[in-house]
């Protein structure tokens, strides 16, 4: 492993910091705290941030790496293990404003415009950045598919071997991609949870010393990608940050980065001063964070996962009570939605906005109608939602509400028996 | 239908002019010749073209608007109908060019970027946008799949009605991605050109009066939104053109528009002069262009499409003629491949840039393989390999030759005897 010292020289970030004691540690591969086991995030030196202006930021690449400087990793393009990911659009949803009798502006935040479609694309570029920094010669992760997806075709284009773990159980439109890339993909007979445990068990032995799993060993550097949604936003609102913000939530770490990227962008000035709401997203059938909300309580109850919000099927939340503090401290909530609510919830946000999401953003959309339907969110604020996949990895949610609506033979004729022709 | 003269003030077009005897008609929708029956295609004030700068484009834009000012519509933002696609990633392609022995930079343009993956946003766009200006109120196709994905989801983001047609065997994953956004679905129990010849009678029946067929009735101005395609190349490059591109070719049209696009920047000053060869890639089950080059012929025979790279099986190819004139004129070639060589050519991509294509994708790097093996392509020369499609639409297309490379239940001991762990 190359030392630290040398890597992160052009980089702000100063140290790991515990989220549970304080206790700080060198930058290096290390995601728990050797005092209290509490996980570890990146640690900047605010002066070096505070230098950021937005003409540097815009001046930028049309990607994520426009804002590296306020990233562990990256400042330097020959360094990066990328697809250039990020910058995707900021849609006005009008019509879906109208269906949910929004007054103010609503917007969804569609990640599903990302090389390989989602938002994994940011934490594995910034992620795998670090790892390459840091020596690590082969990729790997621990996946409900969109961020198999990623490390795979990231590897790919770097050249890099790499080892993805998956549930057996997913959707076949993962899994082919993720094979597709021609990495080793390894189907676990078992849950995320189980899978995600089993990489924690693989980064200790031998044979995977070499080994990055981007969201195990170098999990601090992989959050900090999440980062760049909330500095987008804000930037393609004109460097402010909205009054409301829905985010699905899996294992939570999503919103929490999300909700710090906005707290920076205030702190070093970027962006004026303002309020903000965060709300959670969770399925029914994994919704540990949300009931902790409901129920009052501090801490992550795990579940065993079930339905097919199967990006967001993780049952024991490492973010969990991170998300509670953001959701608490800024006065939003969290919702969960069933799964026929996740396939209308798809179904309403591709008629009214032409995103066509996958199940999570069906979760997040359905939260969003059942937040304003319960006066939780205020319609007539500024808000915007998160789409962080695209609906061609999970087809099989709406293909049996979905078809043709008319099957004529190419005739016209044919077509006037149809009722095409009034 | 409003007048022309009103809706195309802003516009650097002029008319439209007949590509077989050179007729001349006001911008309208209308696409064939009065005179002759031939294609009619926009043509331009280039005085006015020549005003546009280089800095005037930058300025733009994250998208296809940018090139507005060499567009028949959209100056005007408030005019637009549109998803923004375009200023998709030029992937530096070196893995790929290692493997076919070029020693010149090797670029992938990848469309499947755009909102919904494919270059059809392109031309939807710009065919909406004229559309709307001309006064119709639904939007149509007849489609092999992409161009009804993006003309419904424009239709939904636009709060416009639509009523698209497709082949009734399209791929699974481009039927549900066209119902999904609440419009009109025909299936058709045809062919694409069966599709396309019902269409093309269907614009003249009452009940379709005020229907905008993209590519039928409004197909002058959706064929000038591909030539934002080799605008972007030319800009990404650094204001130059590419030595050699490698196009897919379903009507053909993709390819003379990218091929035009050179010669406007050319000619207006944007670039400075130089030779470019175009090369033309088909599937061998639908191949009557490459055909007619291979035969030394200037007709197109028309052929019955077979094979799985559906979304170029246009039988009776519109724009044939002028795809092999490009060619020709340009010193390239043509070529195609069979539908092993296509799912060899998705996963090649995939494996060595992490890009991961359509059938078509697969179609244009197995023929640019099968060029540079022929030595018809020169592998020193700076070539950019256009890539149209997503992968995701087309699983089965390779789904049973990658999967999972190891299946292994959630313990060390399982993957142990599995060899991951030596």
């Amino acid at each position: 492993m190359t030392s630290t010292l040398s890597v992160f020289t052009d980089s702000p970030a100063r140290n790991l910091v515990c989220r549970g004691c304080g206790a700080t540690f060198p930058l290096a591969a290390q995601h728990a705290c050797y005092e209290c086991f509490g996980p570890l995030e990146v640690g900047y030196d605010t002066e070096a941030l505070a230098r950021v202006t937005r003409e540097q930021i815009e001046a930028g690449p049309k990607n994520i790496w426009r804002y590296a400087p306020l990233l562990p990793v990256g400042v330097d393009p020959a360094t990066r293990v990328t697809l250039d990911p990020g910058l995707t659009p900021l849609v006005r949803a009008d019509g879906l404003g109208r269906e949910l009798g929004f007054t103010a502006p609503l917007y969804v935040k569609d990640d599903s415009a990302n090389p390989t479609h989602s938002f994994k694309d940011r934490v594995v570029s910034v992620a795998l950045t670090a790892a390459k920094a840091l020596g690590f010669t082969r990729y790997s992760c621990a996946s409900t598919g969109n961020l198999a997806n990623s490390v795979a075709a990231h590897a790919a284009r770097a050249g890099v071997p790499s080892t993805v773990f998956i549930p057996a159980d997913l959707e076949p439109g993962k899994i082919v991609m993720t094979a597709v890339y021609g990495g080793e993909v390894v189907a676990i007979e078992g849950s995320y949870d189980e899978v995600n445990r089993l990489c924690s068990e693989l980064t200790e032995t031998d044979e995977f010393e070499d080994t990055a799993f981007v969201n195990v060993n170098v999990r601090p550097f992989y959050a900090e990608g999440s980062k760049t949604l909330g500095y987008e936003v804000a930037e393609q609102l004109g460097w402010r940050i909205p009054a409301q913000v829905v985010i699905p939530m899996a294992s939570g770490e999503l919103l929490t980065k999300i909700d710090k990227a906005f707290a920076e962008l205030v702190e070093i000035g970027l962006v004026p001063p303002s309020e903000w709401k965060v709300f959670g997203a969770q399925s029914a059938g994994c919704n540990p964070i949300a009931t902790a909300l409901h129920d009052g309580r501090d801490d992550i109850i795990p579940v065993k996962p079930t339905g097919i919000a199967k990006s967001l099927n993780i049952g024991d939340p490492a973010a969990g009570v991170y998300a509670l503090e953001s959701v608490r401290r800024t006065g939003g909530w969290m919702e969960y939605v069933d799964d026929d609510e996740i396939r209308a919830g798809i179904q309403l946000l591709a008629r009214t906005t032409g995103v066509y999401a996958e199940t999570a953003g069906g979760v997040t959309t359905a939260v969003l109608k059942k937040l304003v339907e319960s006066g939780r969110l205020d319609p007539n604020a500024e808000t915007v939602v998160f789409n962080t996949g695209d609906g061609l990895k999970t087809l099989d949610a709406v293909a049996d509400r979905v078809g043709p609506t008319h099957r004529v033979k190419p005739s016209l004729k044919s077509a006037r028996e149809a009722g095409l022709l009034g």
